[in-house]
């Protein structure tokens, strides 16, 4: 079925550190060879990619020179150049050095801090020289393990102002990025600040330049609480939130498994594209379709494009899906929008003279609780439609 | 695709308490009128149905006189008659009535474990005067709010002494009856006792007749716990103690849902169908599919059997999809048993021989160790089968 | 221990829903007979409680006549006075009758929608005339089964609409009412849209007068997905949005418990306690004290106010715990503001100075990593302080 | 309060692996440097443990020589004898090395199965040199991600075969041995193979020789699923097979945490010392408590001796807290033994007659429904004493 196989056009990425990612867990070591950066864009643009995000340490090594770091970056722009691939977004490792063992922005240590600040303006200022034009925070160990150790409000406080420090840093070095907020509610803290899409919405609301913030909802995050994805990104989608996004599978109560995009709850996995790609009618999401996920252990590096092309195939093959079903009339028939010419005209904006007809309002509320929904015929119809069975 | 259509060949069976559940939950009333029984057999019959299941109270009223009990039984039998319709599995209500508020076969009041062993006797006779081969235990409340009340080890003495009774008074009577027993982890307990398959297959080992009990396990039930349905159905098929099963649907880590087969965890239902139907080599099932579900709140009666009618499908869509995927030569390439003539040599059967040529086995463990599995691929194959693209 | 008996000061409130619970649950029927609301108030009055909240139907039955409605709020208002209970809150049953089955301000149905706005502000009448100042939404049943049936950017939608309606019409009529929305997860559907205490913040800050609007987060709710309830709520403190709390128990990943507040995880009930309490220096929440908890219903009426005398007691014996934990010099060595010169120069409000001396920083990052941060003796401390061992 | 201060009297064991653990995790690398297994023998000394477990490679590295072995063998008995510390359980590692990515005695390749069998005999050479009497089977990686890879039934036959080959092992060595297997639901695969204690014990009963294999239940693995972990336990000891025991700390439904024993969930942690302990009346668990957590990654050495101490002080207190709880006469009253005369004569082994007395049983059905049993009061009176304010 070569017509899912998938092109630049339909804007997949990858993070250098999810084709890259060599196999290691917290009960064993690697099992697959590190690539080189270079060697993973030749990849990406083999299996039919448009772009590759990275850590600023993914790229360089922390703890590079300058001198390196010019290098490598030169190096990786020509891999770029050559491959035509793309960097849409960019973001900083806040989280591997034993330093952010307590968090970063949100340490009790002002050393800490100072140190997260110069290390993300640095971060940024090469994801700005390579492209990017979204800049992610994923705060890994903004949290606690005891919550006895500070007072959250202060912990709230201290992200802010860092946030607002970089926004004013981004203006004033006339950077043309936007940053995108991607909350996770545990591990590997027992529990993380801000720790939904929700949450993270919120304190946007919260800075100084709101405007210049959104937010980068992850499924296997949101999916770890049991909460529903869609719902989340269709709160942030409805408010021009959804600065970015990451695909990848979760089993719900789980460890962060970032399994192949689609490999778990393929509903959820078919609402999803079907919101994103505006089939039912709502506005379509056009930023890049960003793959957050890894290989099994068990994969050697042939296993590793094999996951990196069904993704993506998986991606296409639902958004086929979702057209078909919003195509089918027996669907549009149970969604059509439902009107009352009274009830209609007592909703809206306030008026007292709405309230007046509200409360006179009479209605056979007993025959209206009996009315059957077809909901359950709806959804057997997704489901088959899902499986191409109808 | 009326090749899914089902038809009693395929021996689905409801539950008289599934497609005639009136849409009562915790936060809201009845949104359906009460189906009588013999209009339930009816419209199974007109679904395609083979059978159905009830709990004594489900088709005589707690509380009904002897001749009321002798007068439903007989119209009951009728319908099933005109309907071609039959009764595979009956069980006993031990949790409606306030007096098994703290547990039946487990309560801590004598009283009440004389109770429920009279009143499941007397739904023994009846489920078997009406052809019943299988007896289903599904111990809703045999658990704890605080578990001070009592020590869980007198409990499951109890409810061991209370099983062991019961299956004498099975063979007494000379009744064609397995017993089988139902586990779910909490809910409306804060505990139940026994909380998965894999408790309650261990608890059957300790019976006085253990050959005379397997298990019903539910779909939800152990979903409701993120365990692998899979992993616990296969436990019990490999010593021959899946006696019955119940499918529907359920997201990890909710309130007990019991949804339409197939509307959550596709991936999980397929692996299930897949094993139960054997096409990938392994023993077959051979017993009743039962559907432990009901139609959402918001439905009628016409949702109902919408509703029955898509859990028959879907299983039938995925046991067709699981024929292709095992037929599919490129996964018989990835999953044929691996060979190695020195290794098979010295596993199975102990002898100090083996033990010799393990302890000398020389192996290239590293080399061994990034060997590339080929998973990802199998599991796309996987995905792509199940969405009928491939 | 008579100092931790409630006392009317101690601002501890009940819903009549909650010690008026008759023991109904999805398996089985009432445990307890209905209580009535006057007798209520004084069962509250005896165990010391501050007052008492409701739903609209708790006390005037769906479907009374104007009259008996009259009656009843006379009636009830009277027992109020005579057992010095006040009522702090109210809020509207907007989840039992079957109309309402498909949500209510988020129902696909204008008729439903309507009928929601008018039964909300009839019982807003009733919650102001009986002197409520907080008036809580609890979209009990916002949400969906199958999320094929609507956009959740159209529900989200309807339900600022009904939302800025409601604002408007307490301004309209001079009520002195603040508004507290409560987020739920899932339960009595399987997906509530606006799931966390976040979702609901954030949502707030979209509507017209979003002055009026705040939370009233229930640990259950939270609880249920797992989150840190304790930083939801401190991230409303955080922005003055705490309008008002809804104090319980429930064990993660299960049904809607409403436990005994305190009966489980008692850790996180000490550290809310201790937030509320403003003991580590915070503001203090200086509101009610909110129950919205039953009793098991194993219990009898004795049962329940042994119950309600529990909720109480934990809260005070909490506060009492915090409070000798705040107090404890070691815990104060432990979590004492951390100072550096440098650093804090460089942190708080941007500046292009400060950049310059952030990108200069030289810290001697591999040290700073490996600093014990005594965060095990803190939880420890905290552990033998809730067990009143030290 | 010295009195709480752990004795070797008091059997607390902990793994090399845990007060030895450098605090690497998914995320980052590690904070504190690698201990020697001979420092840790005499700093278990020091905080007054009674014994010390370990894995083969964390005492002798994977891969060393004969030599090395033999040398730090050696090493370590003179630390053992110098330091008063006994060696009651060794485990072998399993699940580290790359070759076991798919798993060891449920892997497919037959070379894998054959190099486990190989490294667990030398494991147990090691171990029962060392002194210990219990040997800890946790098969870490015994599971898929994907589950189309190979039919479950298969992978139990190949466990059970390996398990059956090194019973006949220890048994014709002559080792003094018995088995404890251990389960877990999930991480670091997808699913692991007899996810709970309850599948173990039932797989126990599989194999050749029953009688030498026990469970090692471990709290964290349990509680990731939400289930009861004193239910489990209590399985296992009224069938006398609990052979070994890991405490430690989890949260439900997250990533394996391992946290320090009772800083989390502490009614749990008080109920399951109450059993252990068998102060309500049930026989006592006699074996070494074995702390299965590790400290925070905040902490530094001093931090991990404070995170050891903390383990067993806590789990004194709750010793101390469990007996006031049963010597209680309020707690005596409400959970006594209730008796029938009738019902008592009529439970039991079955007869003819006591059938024909239970059909014939008339009981006050409703009468007993709502009898008040005392549990919220129960429960309460457990919360006051936990807390140390009764």
């Amino acid at each position: 079925m070569a017509s899912f196989d998938p092109t630049p056009a339909d804007l997949f990425t990858f993070g250098l550190w999810t084709v890259g990612n060599p196999g290691r867990d917290p009960f064993g070591g690697p099992t697959r060879p590190v690539i080189d950066p270079c060697d993973i864009v030749e990849g990406l643009a083999k299996v039919g990619a448009y772009g590759v995000n990275f850590h600023d340490d993914d790229l360089v090594r922390f703890g590079s020179s300058a001198a390196e770091r010019d290098r490598i970056v030169r190096d990786f722009k020509k891999a770029l150049d050559d491959h035509g691939i793309v960097v849409p977004m960019a973001t900083t490792n806040l989280f591997g050095q034993p330093i952010f063992k307590d968090g970063a922005f949100s340490s009790s240590d002002p050393r800490v801090r100072a140190f997260a600040l110069a290390k993300t303006m640095r971060a940024m200022d090469m994801g700005v020289e390579l492209g990017a034009k979204t800049y992610v925070f994923w705060g890994g160990r903004e949290g606690t393990d005891t919550d006895a150790c500070r007072d959250p409000r202060t912990a709230l406080g201290w992200m802010r102002e860092c946030m607002d420090f970089l926004c004013e840093y981004a203006v004033d070095q006339g950077y043309d990025l936007k940053f995108a907020l991607e909350a996770k509610p545990n591990e590997p803290r027992g529990d993380i600040y801000l720790a939904t899409t929700g949450h993270m919405l919120h304190f946007i609301t919260t800075l100084a330049r709101p405007e210049m913030v959104g937010v980068n909802p992850e499924v296997a995050h949101e999916t770890m609480s049991g909460l529903s994805f869609v719902h989340g990104v269709a709160q942030a989608m409805e408010q021009g939130k959804l600065f970015h996004i990451d695909l990848n599978g979760q089993k719900i109560g789980r460890y962060d498994q970032d399994l192949r995009f689609g490999s778990e709850d393929l509903k959820q996995a078919f609402l999803l594209v079907r919101l994103l790609e505006g089939t039912a009618g709502g506005e379509r999401y056009t930023g890049p379709r960003h793959f957050d996920a890894h290989a099994y252990r068990t994969e050697d590096r042939a296993g590793v494009w094999e996951f990196a092309r069904g993704c993506m195939r998986t991606y296409k093959i639902l958004a086929e899906r979702a057209r078909a079903f919003d195509a089918d009339p027996e669907v549009q028939a149970i969604v059509k929008e439902r009107k009352d010419a009274t009830c209609d005209s007592l909703l809206g904006g306030y008026s007292a003279e709405k309230v007046k007809g509200l409360k006179a309002l009479e209605l056979d509320v007993e025959a209206i609780g009996v009315e059957g929904l077809g909901y359950e015929r709806l959804d057997q119809i997704l489901t088959e439609h899902l499986m191409g069975a109808r």
